[in-house]
């Protein structure tokens, strides 16, 4: 009989429910999601649980053993409150969702036996990274999405680093000269860069048709992403001896060579030999990513 | 009966040995040392190694446990070959010191049926640190020297962070603007600096002894060294969520306050709550902590 975890993935637009199996498999017939927002307060998101969490675990098949819930949310997380402070969802900070979804997949199990674990979003896509995608089988991998944010998770033998309060990865709001990574390097960051030198586009997929056209502003603005993004892979693997970088996201996608330049900026930043040999390498998860990376956390 | 483990330091000017005890005691009579240096060869190693295990395991008291040997060496390594590659030693480059030293304990023992376990010296002083230090009871620590380098090591609940090929925690490799950390903050780095400033001494010892008088320069220098540590001590614990960071060597006493300097830069940089939350302290070990930290890869 197959192990199956309840996987939630909460974000700034939408909270997603789903059952998955011990071999990454999400259960189509039981995903369902609810909207959320920049408004949402506990009270909301506590409802939404309770329905999501009701309508996956119907589809509980009969004798199958339920390994627990994993929970990944939009950061920062306090691991050991239990709790979430999402800078995109400021009404609902300090919400109790590790109770919350107890709570909910207990009242429709009839027992509370189970463990419910919680990493913030970056955190489950790196282990989804590391079981069945591009850092799989590695010894210490990091996994990114450059994006309207720049966001991560690292993980080292199979398990995920945390850290105090379970907010390790962010490597966005790492400082490169006076702004962070994401000031920087993000989507937005990158098309706000690109308007000041006088590209007249508006958004990322702006730049990237821009770039492919053969527009010289945009194609500097990518390259400048990549380049800024490397500097600070550069960094993290010389702190943590990466053997695989996996990135992902919108803003990854903007042009074709966007890893192979973020792996050619990191080359060239990082000093010593075995951070300058890390592997950076497109992201093999399709959207389901983060789902199965909250269900690792209990199936792992 | 006490368990025991057999501890190793490597360093660019000498390797120390000893027994260590599980309560993180070393064996006065079991330490001994034998000079290195940058010439020293893989065959000048091998004999030291064989000469300081051999006395060091001739202390072994009847009847006790023997856990292993751990090993810390000065960096880069190589965990899975169970080589070194020491920028310092750089004709020792590639030793097997895994192989040489369970060679010799075997010899002693008459059995190869215990763990070698080899990490960098900033990764065995920070679980030392973790263990019996400043670190203790933490979830996630950094401890670093600030010395003629800038190096550390990387513990998460109980365990060093390795990586890839076990040279995760090299702080001072990691880049701010366009120079390594230790470029510009290191002992050698700080006096080069106030020398350039026109200040006329020397030595990490004439920068203490001018600032405590009353140099501005040479106080300035101690100032940049603390602010650029702190810089990147704030995008490490962004990165990995530290709860502590310990701070140890000698150019670190070039001011009473320079751990409260390096802290207060670190919460200048630091963007996110959970990072500016970091402790940072000064190191709680005393000359023992390379070789307690190393007997703590087999004894922990």
């Amino acid at each position: 009989m197959d192990r199956l975890a309840l996987a939630l993935d909460l974000g700034g637009t939408k909270l997603d429910a789903a059952l998955v199996s011990s071999e990454g498999e999400v259960l189509a017939a039981s995903r369902n999601r609810r909207p959320t927002g920049p408004a949402v307060t506990p009270a909301d998101l506590d409802t939404a649980i309770a329905e999501t969490v009701s309508h996956a675990l119907s589809r509980l098949p009969e004798g199958a053993e339920f390994a627990g819930v994993g929970i990944g949310s939009a950061g920062p997380i306090d691991l050991v409150a239990g709790s979430i402070h999402p800078v995109n969802m400021p009404a609902a900070r300090g919400f109790e969702i590790v109770a919350s979804a107890e709570r909910s997949a207990a009242a429709v199990l009839g027992r509370s036996d189970f463990p419910v674990r919680l990493r913030h979003d970056g955190g489950c896509l790196a282990l989804a990274e590391s079981w069945i995608g591009a850092a799989a089988g590695s010894r210490a991998s990091l996994s990114i999405v450059v994006s309207t944010g720049v966001g991560g998770g690292i993980v080292v033998e199979g398990t995920p680093i945390g850290g105090a309060s379970g907010n390790a990865g962010h490597l966005g709001q790492t400082v490169i000269g006076d702004v962070t990574l994401e000031q920087i390097a993000s989507g937005p960051s990158s098309v706000r860069w690109a308007q000041q030198q006088g590209w007249s586009g508006s958004t990322g997929e702006d730049l990237a048709r821009g770039a492919a056209a053969g527009d010289s502003v945009a194609r500097a603005a990518i390259e400048r992403s990549a380049q800024h993004v490397g500097i600070g892979l550069a960094n993290a693997s010389t702190l943590l001896d990466l053997e695989v970088i996996a990135i992902s996201g919108g803003f990854s996608r903007v042009a074709d060579d966007y890893v192979e330049l973020v792996s050619a900026a990191l080359r060239d930043a990082a000093v010593l030999p075995y951070a300058r040999a890390t592997r950076v390498v497109r992201s093999a998860l399709g959207d389901e990513g983060p789902l199965v990376g909250a269900a690792a956390l209990v199936l792992r």
